[in-house]
């Protein structure tokens, strides 16, 4: 006979509902109908106008044929539409696939192929490379729907004939969405730039999204109504689940379609921003702008970075100008930060260098992430916490991705042992911390000897002259591999190679320094990872 | 064929954890280890000792012979074993039934049968009333664990020969805690206490109390590390699932075992108290206090509300004493506080009479919470939003109980129509906040004319010579019922009948006027509620 606790308490509409993050824009409409959503030049729409036209647009697809698990991808910059489109496009039951914008035709025609891509929205200031890309397409014929931002000016005709503006007004303001079935029903797609390879599409759920959204509340200590300026491209990770986190809080969307620093410095100052996010390189973006374009700051700004950990200096710079850095770790397959480097206030205590290395660890599990850990990944046994020895940062989770599409093998390795592996080598700390050191390629092996990449550069970081820098393995006939650098320097700067090499020794271990310096400007992907695959080619044939 | 996005993306250990409020104490004690958890007069605990020794009580539950779905009930007040039984109960797979203290011998005894306890543990203070329950239980024949609170004396003989501290200290602290199969797996057991027949027992699962735990955080705005005061029984709804909101951020909890305006006081002053709830009469409690009990307090204090309306002299003593009150609303079933008076910062503008009235609404859902109406319960539609039509207010969503224990037909009305009928009747304003307008027994039909007891008690409280004011029905040849008034008077405060009569005059329409006024001291519940039901008998009677 069941137990007492399992018998006559079902599951009913009453007391169970899937959860999705669809329900926080319904809330924030209902709540705070009038409060500003976003922001986008002189553009602005309050919750009320959001939720309606988020609506409009679920119900334009829903006339429009689209449907549970269809998939519509968006080659969109960071603005309303994008926003949109993480509401509405899954409340007719479909999947938003956010490409990266940068992404060369032969790459987007494959994921518009590879998603089975029934709708596309494109702005017009990315038709040029869509246009070529569906010239290149094997199956997928979308309905092609074309945004013409009314705040900035491209010079492009649309690709269809149909213009986003009329496409939702022809949807139902208060059509009744729907929920999802199953938590478990996908809700995105993000296809990962890997270096090698065909890119593979990331799926989330919307129990995960509900979870993060939430979770990124919590971990961030938002409070109600934040202000939160778009640096980071809606399309990584679906804006790290921010676009959802959004409407937990009533917060307002800044939107910002190209990250430039006087636009920053501005919108940090007009619309007192209150939080933002991206990769170190925007907060050198940031710090290195013309002394006419920064603005006086008096109110507390939260700056989240992850991609990198924060160099010293970098991190000191922004302190001065009045944010507040975290440092958040996570993947594509984990929606983004999943990790948080959680400061301790006794830290304040430690010269500004010993903090600054606490600071570059990525740390401990968010609050939704129910395991993290540095692993063998042979034996599946957690490494000693001595902050040594390495291993495979793994996750495990609500707040982990559903799978690969359509690439079981994959997914399989990923998920080996009840452990998602996330490729990336580091070291646990005694006190519970974790560290990155280097994914095994970035690990340069000289005359037997391990050497960090990450050490290396955070290194090159703290000369006044540097602004960016990059070190790979160069081939080497006696040592095997050497250590090779690529310095970006700070406009006006100038430094020979030797005080370089200098600097390095004076502050690494002799073998450590690099053989080889290089000044020049770094590649880097849309999300601002420097491209080391590029570096290492280069290197090779130096 | 299933759609790509249902294909080979299926649940694992490695993105699939069933939710529950045990892992969030799992990582506050990796993360924040010596982190102060919970002081207890000079006792105090950190995160690694406090996960330690609840990992000791699961185990040693789990030693002698409970497991899954297990009853384990406590009569314990704000003390440390009942925070360790929010989280060792449930890590050996049973269900904490936590009992209000000033139940009398008859109802713990129903309790005690109706829960099919295996085990129990008592607080030597209430040793008895547990005694004589244990003469009248009928089949309950539970294992009996002592508490002998170190910080405190009081004369009885222990009930049983296990006690608490020996007990726990023969668990494992290292204890490999049993995750729940299913987050839909009962966590806790609440019993109403009615006022007419048998209590109630309201299930709790883990999804729910995950999910309002962290609600909680999110709607209070509660930074890291807060430190929460237990004004409220932890025998209330689990503390409004503060029990487990302390442990996603890492805070401290401070006991309290007696609601006494000193301890307060010293409490809020000497540990920097930054969160504290309960009843409004804990706020009269705290404001008449003696003026040589009261301490200064130069940080910012969150008082959360509930059971009533704070009425709006109590408001402005409160807000000039420095707290900030907010004004939760919940029933058991919804896990304690599921909507808030969410307030608009626009309204600190308004004078503060209409402050208070728009403070003493309900308010809206919770994120966590997916519905809140007020419906008329024949036609299941909801009521216009005119701030005047009358509805029963009604819940759905995750944070709503799985239903009462062993009573299928009450919670099948409970649940009818796809919504949990909360027995509250209300209105929906036109900004979608709802507000209370008395139980269906609380209204007073005068001539035909409804009256809202809270409105006149309302009234009452805004006279400065009372402290506490409770309005019911009396039975009128001529009226059908009269206002008949029982008001609480301020310790030295004198005033006349005549007085209050003329000054409900001055402020409420003629028929809403008490014909009868009683000065007495009002009858309460353990939790603060004034016990209507004992007054309508005496005005019955008068």
């Amino acid at each position: 006979m069941a137990s007492q606790y399992d018998r006559d308490l079902d599951k009913n509409p009453a007391n169970y509902q899937a959860l999705t993050p669809l329900t926080f824009l319904a809330r924030a409409a209902a709540v705070y109908p009038d409060h500003c959503a976003i922001r986008h030049g002189n553009l602005s729409y309050d919750y009320k106008e959001f939720y309606a036209r988020c609506r409009q647009l679920g119900s334009a697809l829903s006339k429009a044929g689209i449907g549970k698990n269809d998939t519509v991808s968006v080659m969109l910059a960071n603005t309303p539409p994008m926003l949109e489109a993480h509401y509405g496009v899954a409340m007719c039951g479909a999947v938003v696939n956010t490409m990266n914008t940068r992404l060369d035709a032969k790459v987007i025609a494959f994921s518009l192929d590879h998603a089975e891509t029934k709708v596309l929205i494109v702005d017009k200031e990315f038709s040029a490379a869509v246009k070529e890309a569906l010239t290149l397409t094997e199956s997928a014929k979308p309905i092609i729907i074309d945004y013409d931002d009314s705040e900035f000016e491209f010079a492009a005709e649309p690709l269809g004939n149909i213009d986003y503006e009329d496409f939702i007004s022809a949807g139902d303001r208060e059509f009744d969405w729907i929920k999802p079935d199953d938590e478990w029903d996908a809700i995105s797609l993000n296809y990962t730039s890997g270096t090698t390879g065909n890119p593979k599409g990331v799926v989330y759920h919307h129990r995960g999204a509900y979870l993060l959204a939430q979770g990124n509340v919590i971990t961030a200590s938002m409070p109600k109504h934040p202000v939160y300026l778009w640096t980071l491209p809606m399309f990584h990770c679906n804006g790290w689940c921010f676009t959802w986190t959004l409407s937990v809080l009533g917060g307002t969307h800044i939107c910002l379609r190209h990250v430039r620093a006087k636009a920053i410095w501005d919108a940090i100052a007009d619309h007192k921003v209150t939080h933002l996010c991206g990769a170190p390189i925007v907060m050198s973006t940031v710090l290195n702008a013309p002394e006419d374009e920064k603005r006086q700051i008096d109110h507390a700004v939260e700056f989240f970075t992850a991609a990198a950990p924060p160099p010293e200096a970098v991190l000191a710079g922004m302190t001065d100008a009045g944010f507040n850095v975290v440092h958040l770790y996570g993947l594509t397959e984990t929606y983004g930060p999943a990790a948080v480097n959680d400061w301790d206030s006794r830290w304040d205590e430690l010269p500004s260098g010993e903090q600054a290395a606490k600071k570059a660890r990525q740390g401990v599990p968010y609050a939704a992430l129910e395991g993290l850990d540095v692993i063998d990944p042979e034996t599946m046994q957690p490494v000693p916490r001595d902050g040594k020895t390495m291993g495979e940062v793994m996750f495990q989770g609500n707040i982990v991705m559903k799978g690969y599409l359509k690439n079981k093998a994959t997914s399989d390795e990923a998920f080996a042992g009840g452990w998602f592996h996330s490729g990336d080598l580091g070291v646990m700390h005694e006190d519970g911390y974790i560290q990155l050191k280097d994914r095994s390629k970035d690990i340069i092996i000289s005359g037997g000897e391990n050497i960090s990449s990450i050490e290396v550069e955070d290194t090159l970081f703290k000369h006044p002259a540097v602004q960016a820098a990059a070190v790979v393995a160069k081939p080497d006939e006696k040592w095997g591999e050497t250590p090779c650098a690529f310095i970006e320097l700070k406009p006006g700067a100038t430094v020979s190679e030797q005080e370089i090499i200098d600097h390095c020794r004076a502050n690494l271990a002799r073998f450590k320094v690099p053989k080889t310096i290089v000044f020049t400007e770094l590649p880097k992907t849309s999300t601002g990872k420097v491209q080391k695959f590029k570096l290492r080619d280069t290197a090779k044939a130096l």
